[in-house]
């Protein structure tokens, strides 16, 4: 791998922050951003903002003009080479003229990786690779994790208070946290594809599940909203029937769901009636509908269910600043673990104050080495 | 109050920070710090480090020799103006000729508050009081809350993951934390007078309760290791009795302790056999004895006992980044709270990462007004 200098570091910095601009918009698609250099001077800059539209590439060259001709690229992604929505990046680099293309990472695709890289070579174009990866992969993690290993990155966000609750056992709850982490979630949203979450859930607060700061930049679309409802017991006069964007209800066998149905809900079914929904088939589904990163907020079932079957990749633990005690609900219900030893183990990825209350962002650590 | 410069701020703040030193030996005196200025050149500095031994004055003072005459002395406590088991500061202040005198604060026996300082006033030393108060309040916290209330500060640790739990409800718990995060807990046991657990966790776990961490300046003392026991279970085969330092077992009634006293510890009975011990006259006894700190470190009924009767002023809470689900024991067993409302607000005061661990330091707001 080549050495690459200081500069060649805060061009790729500025690429990434870019890219980040399209955390609300640009899913299904990864976010990506792209910074032309000529003489040390940025002649270009790009990012991609939504499917459909152009991509970070091709921004930046727009931008650059002329002066493309003999300059660098530092893309965060590898630039690509087929014709998607809108023609291939690779071409446009070489008919620019661009000298040198730095890429932070290939394109996740193993089928398609180090083909737009190869184009350029073949061109004459100077071409690295690898960048600041880790903060290209950890940005992109949901879109890498839909197309490598065919599920969403899915994300679980808790609110609860220091010594673990989240509920009184009388499941008093209301504003355990405070305003700036409920806003703080309205962002975790707007970044997600889909919201999961259960009936149980649905049937006690009857949640909107949507994303309501006008701020964030989502381009009007809402996350789909996914009810795991095994017995189709979703309430016609479910809230989330009423607001925009879509809402799934997986359940199993082969319910009469026409009501549903005509109140403008989809409702699929996940193998026969009376069974527990495989929900890792119901993340497949969703991958396959490109959705990246699925938001859980849903109560200590399905939260534990999840983390009892390996398939939480990411822990949101906003911490309010109370104690609770004993007659409480705890975050996670799993009963098969039993054992100490079942214990799952987190790498604490971002620590920080969220208003008066504490938001703590963890990795899990995948049992085995299937992920 | 006077308004302070940035030297004045500077003086106090290296003040406070030797007084700091004597966290592991001054108790039960407060730690105090003194730094001598003239023209705007330290020429003294001291610290008291255990009792019996100088007052931070006269090890400053003795430091600055003639160079005292006509220079200002901060210090983080008024200045003495009785004979204790040392001469009066006051008088060394006077004698040595100093000009100006700025105290942090004012001695909190409400008794003998501003006598110091009133009598360096009176032989025409210039006094000034508050700077940096809330920082030297801090520091001497247990120290006020004994001479002030009647009880030492009381700090509850607990270790505990990132959901909340304890131990698995087989009472597996072994290493929660990390290395780090127990030689963490060695340090808030040097500091403390007493370290206070149940019998339950005594019988359960046998733990030392003692400070084993060499590098600690105590001057070889152990805090006073109190059990709370009523019935008087505490086996003579505890390790603790074995150990340096002294044993409190708090007990009810008349028990026959004469084996445990034979074997190194007092047995002080709190009331009528069978009832519960009520743990504000165990802590109104400690305070006689000149604790200013107190640590609990017990299991989940005694801790959550204190939070209920309001007994607690801080919690220090060590989080491991494991998830233990919910086949567990919390932190705080509190029957009696049933409601949202009953729940107890936290004011974080410090968050840091120890080792792979969390550390969360929080005062617990009073209920009502008697704190």
């Amino acid at each position: 791998m080549a050495a690459f200098s200081d500069s060649d570091c805060a061009h790729m910095a500025r690429a990434l922050q870019l890219a980040a601009r399209g955390q609300y918009s640009a899913h299904p698609n990864p976010m990506v951003g792209c910074v032309i250099v000529k003489n040390e001077d940025v002649v270009g800059e790009g990012w991609h903002e939504a499917a459909g539209n152009p991509h970070a590439e091709i921004n930046a060259l727009s931008k650059a003009g002329e002066d493309a001709h003999g300059a660098t690229a530092y893309v965060t992604l590898e630039p690509c080479a087929h014709h998607g929505k809108t023609p291939p990046c690779v071409q446009a680099l070489i008919d620019a003229g661009v000298a040198r293309v730095i890429a932070a990472m290939k394109d996740p695709y193993a089928e398609v990786a180090g083909r737009g890289l190869e184009q350029l070579d073949n061109a004459g174009v100077v071409t690295e690779v690898g960048l600041m990866h880790s903060a290209a992969e950890s940005l992109n993690a949901g879109f890498i994790a839909r197309v490598t290993r065919g599920r969403p990155l899915v994300r679980v966000k808790v609110a609860a208070s220091l010594d673990g609750a989240i509920a009184m056992k009388n499941r008093e709850s209301q504003w355990i946290t405070g305003a700036k982490a409920r806003d703080d979630v309205q962002r975790l949203r707007a970044r997600s594809g889909a919201i999961m979450t259960g009936i149980g859930t649905v049937l006690a607060d009857d949640p909107s599940l949507n994303v309501r700061l006008k701020e964030l930049a989502t381009g009007g679309r809402q996350p789909l909203r996914v009810v795991l409802d095994s017995s189709l017991r979703m309430p016609l006069a479910a809230g989330m029937l009423t607001l925009p964007g879509a809402t799934l209800i997986c359940s199993t066998g082969n319910h009469d769901a026409s009501a549903l149905e005509a109140a403008g809900a989809e409702v699929y079914s996940f193998g026969p009636d009376g069974e527990t929904i495989d929900v890792r088939e119901v993340l497949e589904e969703l991958a396959r509908r490109g959705i990246n990163d699925v938001l859980v907020e849903a109560g200590p079932g399905v939260a534990g269910y999840l983390l009892e079957k390996d398939l939480v990749d990411e822990l949101v633990i906003y911490q309010a600043p109370h104690i609770m005690g004993s007659e409480t609900m705890g975050m996670f219900s799993t009963p098969s673990w039993m054992a100490l030893a079942d214990r799952r183990a987190l790498e604490i990825t971002d620590l920080r104050r969220i208003g008066d209350d504490m938001r703590i962002t963890a990795r899990i650590r995948h049992q085995g080495t299937s992920d």
